[in-house]
């Protein structure tokens, strides 16, 4: 997972070291356990990795973990096994410029760190570091996201047979996690929601134990997880004919997630790509019905860098792997939403969603 | 939830409320999603609420959570529609001295909303507040985790109904999943363990793929969501017949188990109760066998306050939910943890873990 296999490519942490020097760090003290996991491979709940410019590569964990991390982390690391508060276990082995991980320590833990340096210590805010590498793919890491689209797909596929009308939301979810796991996926990537007729107004409503209305549209957005890789997915079905508005906002939101998805390359700036979903749905009428962001970035986390939002920032690049899922939201009707997950590539997307876009009715 | 049905008792928010001066705050900010869902009920991904000492109470969220925050959220609180930074939102609100969630609020977080308040604003970490009072449960929340804790007990009474040799770790903690849900949980409250043999002696090891052996012992370690609340509980289940050592060190952590129950009462203190098991075990020669803390808190999450550990603070109130967890791991060999859910009482605990602790066989 991380270089330990020899000098063909330098490894996760080695390409950190390397980026350390222009944010002007010794080192850079890596707490949050998403990119702890993305450095080292550790899956536990309590650990800390230290990687410094100079070849300093440090992992630290409880008790509880010790063996765990034997199997996980690579030789590259020195393994120290901690106490409880693995800050303050770190502390003595800073020196010069520390980068900390600003947007996920809190201030309570950043206080802690403080008092238990040394003098010459500077903590510097340095968030974002790891998560820049992470944003960009490497080939094993989007093979295991595309395994875990190809999961959805299937339990879409399984649900147009199953059935929808009359059936509860929560009964529906239930059964689209359970049919995830059994496709081979560890758990959904995040709550499934089952959002039926004025329900899917509410951009992430929680399943109820309400039967899904006839004639009506439902929003069905889930993900899996493939080793530790997520995917995300968002289909909106109809349960029979619908009235004149509901497949006129349809064919608006398909339209717009399908000229949103030509502007998808290597390059394309962020904000650039949301507004071309943004101006087609403004152009239906319906701007103001498009509340969120166009998509973001999904990997470890199913909500990561980049976000392709009007308030976003900076381009896309070759391996980033985004969602592209414009929505408009009729309150006390009904909402729409569809959503791919894309692999950004030089010339264009590569999709990874394969489940119909066209509208599916499932009685 | 909270208070919104007359004079009967104070709200949480009230009750939060007469709190902030011995803390010499004007108001509190509560941004933690599991302190703000406590204190309104709102279950979405982004919210805030301002709390002050002169009544103000108002509630912030974006968009995508307008209908949900209002069918959520008692009318005591004034709601607003914020942007994607509520932080910055609520900052032209805020005067005097006010607290912020300092154990959950990110450095970077933080530093935007220093940015956003006014000249005569001081943030004041003032983690805690709302913690302390969900470590008290109401009538209402212990039955939830109480009805969390039965259909755990049925789930284990049906695991050892279905058999545990032979099949795999993650086919069995896929088995207990579903069948949480199916008896009404909403989901489980943590990835279940399902450890067997050597795999045992990691006391928070991931299902495998691996089958269970026979002869052996394996860890069962799980809990169940019930509208928001968890439970927890663990057995240690017997494959077959047992080593000696195997047969002693799971009668060694059952005596320490049931000791340290016998001392969990309102007023003893965390560290006093801790250290009956931790005695216990050491006597029994495996003191450095138990390398985690005795138990935690339940509630609205799985690990919140109390914490019962050597380096737990504070006494236990009547009303506090908590877990007796001693363990023993063997590396390499295997390992033993017994774990009852617990309502602390005047007189002692109330235990809501109803599974058999004897050693059960499950071939």
């Amino acid at each position: 997972m991380s270089g330990a296999d020899g000098a063909s490519a330098p490894s996760r942490a080695d390409r950190l070291a390397q980026r350390l020097p222009e944010r002007e760090l010794d080192a850079l003290l890596v707490s949050d356990l998403v990119n702890l996991r993305y450095l080292t491979g550790f899956t536990g709940t309590n650990g800390l990795a230290l990687v410094g410019a100079d070849g300093e590569r440090t992992f630290l964990t409880d008790f509880r973990y010790l063996d765990q991390a034997e199997a996980q982390v690579p030789a590259e690391f020195a393994q120290i096994r901690g106490k409880e508060s693995l800050l303050e276990d770190v502390a003595p082995r800073l020196a010069g410029r520390v980068g900390f991980d600003d947007e996920h320590l809190t201030v309570k833990a950043h206080e802690q760190l403080g008092a238990a340096v040394g003098e010459g210590v500077a903590l510097v805010a340095a968030g974002g570091l790891v998560e820049e590498l992470r944003a960009v793919k490497e080939p094993s890491e989007i093979e295991r996201i595309a395994r875990a689209a190809t999961i959805v797909d299937e339990a879409l596929g399984a649900l147009a047979e199953a059935g929808l009308a009359g059936r509860t939301e929560r009964a529906v979810a239930l059964s689209l996690e359970r049919d995830l796991c059994e496709r081979g996926a560890e758990r959904e990537s995040f709550p499934i929601i089952v959002a039926g007729g004025a329900h899917g107004a509410l951009p992430h409503a929680s399943p109820r134990d309400e039967p899904i209305p006839s004639g009506s549209l439902v929003i069905v957005d889930l993900g899996a997880i493939v080793e530790g890789y997520c995917s995300d997915c968002t289909r909106t079905f109809a349960t029979g004919a619908l009235d004149g508005e509901a497949a006129e906002v349809y064919a608006l939101v398909l339209a717009a997630q399908e000229r949103a998805l030509q502007a998808v390359r290597a390059g394309a700036g962020v904000v650039e790509v949301d507004a071309v979903a943004r101006e087609a749905i403004a152009d239906g009428g319906h701007g103001e019905r498009f509340g969120h962001g166009l998509g973001h970035g999904v990997g470890l986390e199913v909500h990561e860098r980049p976000r392709l939002s009007p308030r976003g920032e900076g381009t896309l690049a070759a391996g980033n792997v985004v969602t592209v899922e414009p929505g408009v939201y009729m309150s006390g009707a009904f909402g729409v939403r569809i959503e791919d997950l894309v692999v950004v590539g030089e010339e264009g997307p590569e999709v990874l969603s394969g489940f119909p876009k066209a509208l599916v009715t499932v009685a």
